[in-house]
């Protein structure tokens, strides 16, 4: 007999499919939202042009290179895994101060349009991070929620308000991609972590449901979504991830502090004045960052700045530094 | 010189006015959902047809008249205000067992289709109220916040999960009508709490931004938005309130608990079905009411009930009773 967490992962496996919203067709509206709600998903198709993708596809290749170059850089991230010589990069922090590209793409109207659409008029940017399967391999992503925040994590974010927004660059299929639980976003912080223990120890016997992407759709996901993705090898997968919050939970709830706010503020509109600049601005609509007065501290964060906001600098919580994403 | 409250009360104030969107010209989209978000309170014009409106209408003077004739009686709340001689009713809670036009009217698939957009679909009903001015006078409603609920309202309600809509039985005008603080949601509690000591005692300096509501429209609050009322004499206005909070935040934060949740799922399904029999539920889509599964509690609550769920039957905080409305 099933157990109650056995049960609750097979319910959230039935569906078998996450919701998809197609840009080139229609615009994001209320029923997407409700959808991506519900899901804790959803792939938005289509949102990142040809041109954009290839432009961000060159940086990303750059910046894979320098991690194999100068192992041990900062905010260079290798693991050794299985069967692996020697340490393998699968993730670059703190893109914005790499490659314009990054900062261009931080400003990318659709992408902006759906992200205040499911966080709201005062979200901010927080982490911004690439994530890639090396043509060599590729480490296995465990069964997690990207962060255990707060005391009740699903009162403040169930519905999604602290989504991650993942640009993909090249496709993905069964065998190579994420996979998720649908709903799981619900759950509460006990039970995710019981079913956690369930998915990593039963690694074989419970594929999830696969999120199926094409190069330039983005995949976005509640934080609180339990996710997945098995160990690939002679496979590259490239995914550009920014993840967004509401001001008014980060000023309240932390785990960074006001000032953050102000700094993330001032960052999306410096991208978004730089974008407007670009070539790919031209004859595209701005973006019209506009966060409640109440929230909106740009004041205070009106001097220049750079671009790379380290966590560890408006960390509000008891440990020290931010948590492994 | 201005004091910060003062400043913040300035600014709340100089829009001027407060976001609209007509629904007999176009849908509700993700564009008005920001606005609302923004703002604390969104206007949703013609939402209820003529005859619907006619038929809550009559049943509201119905109340109204029972509340004359009965004074006392349990949910029909009195006043005793400047220069009346005796109490003057202007309130009647918990509604739905006291006519069917207002559990027809609560399963309106205009109104929850607003809803389910603004507070998600995990949305559950909570209070029922109809408020009036009767035509003998209607007292000063204070400036108030509906709620302080929990400990961080601003970072769970600031965006407006916790709504409360207002169906207009009649319209309102500058000098009758309930006025607010445009983003007055964002606020954390200790400056809302100064800001209603300011605004209560300076009353006559601080109009605030009229809501301006026609007859059939549905206006809707951020129960953090702060709003009041003057005191009118000779002129009825009658008000229906549905108040909507998400399930998986009434679970984990309260007031109430898991029962109530189920509960009140239960009776909105009885709502929509009744609408659905009914001459007005006749060639109109019923609403979907799809909570997403993991808070869907619905088996525990399939058994018969009533329409009156007593919040106090289902309070989880450490007062006793609900708080005054």
């Amino acid at each position: 007999m099933l157990s109650d967490i056995e049960r609750r992962i097979e319910v959230a496996s039935s569906s078998g499919q996450v919701p998809v919203v197609d840009l080139t067709r229609r615009a994001m509206d209320v029923t997407d939202l409700a959808a991506f709600q519900r899901a804790g998903v959803i792939v938005v198709r289509g949102a990142i042009g040809a041109t954009e993708r290839r432009e961000v596809a060159q940086a990303s290749r750059r910046l894979i290179q320098r991690a194999w170059q100068a192992p041990g850089e900062r905010d260079f991230v290798s693991s050794v895994f299985s069967g692996q010589p020697e340490p393998v990069p699968y993730k670059v922090d703190y893109l914005l101060d790499k490659d314009p590209a990054f900062r261009i793409l931080a400003a990318s109207p659709s992408l902006l349009t759906v992200v205040a659409a499911i966080v709201g008029p005062s979200f901010i940017p927080t982490w911004e991070t690439l994530v890639f399967k090396d043509k060599v391999a590729g480490p296995r992503l465990p069964w997690h929620r990207d962060c255990a925040a707060y005391d009740s994590p699903v009162a403040v974010g169930g519905s999604g308000r602290q989504v991650d927004a993942g640009i993909y660059l090249d496709p993905s299929r069964p065998g190579n991609g994420v996979r998720c639980l649908p709903g799981s976003c619900y759950w509460p912080a006990d039970v995710a972590a019981a079913a956690i223990d369930v998915l990593n120890s039963g690694w074989d016997d419970y594929p999830g449901v696969p999120v199926l992407a094409q190069a330039g759709d983005v995949v976005l996901h509640n934080i609180l979504t339990l996710h997945s993705a098995p160990e690939v090898k002679g496979e590259e997968r490239r995914v550009v991830y920014y993840e967004y919050r509401p001001a008014e939970v980060e000023i309240a709830l932390g785990p960074h502090n006001a000032d953050y706010v102000a700094q993330k503020q001032r960052v999306l509109r410096q991208c978004i004045a730089e974008r407007a600049a670009s070539a790919l601005g031209e004859g595209e609509p701005v973006f019209r960052y506009e966060p409640p007065v109440e929230v909106g501290l740009g004041e205070a964060a009106s001097s220049e700045g750079g671009f790379r906001i380290a966590h560890s600098d408006y960390w509000t919580w008891a440990h020290a530094e931010p948590e492994p994403r």
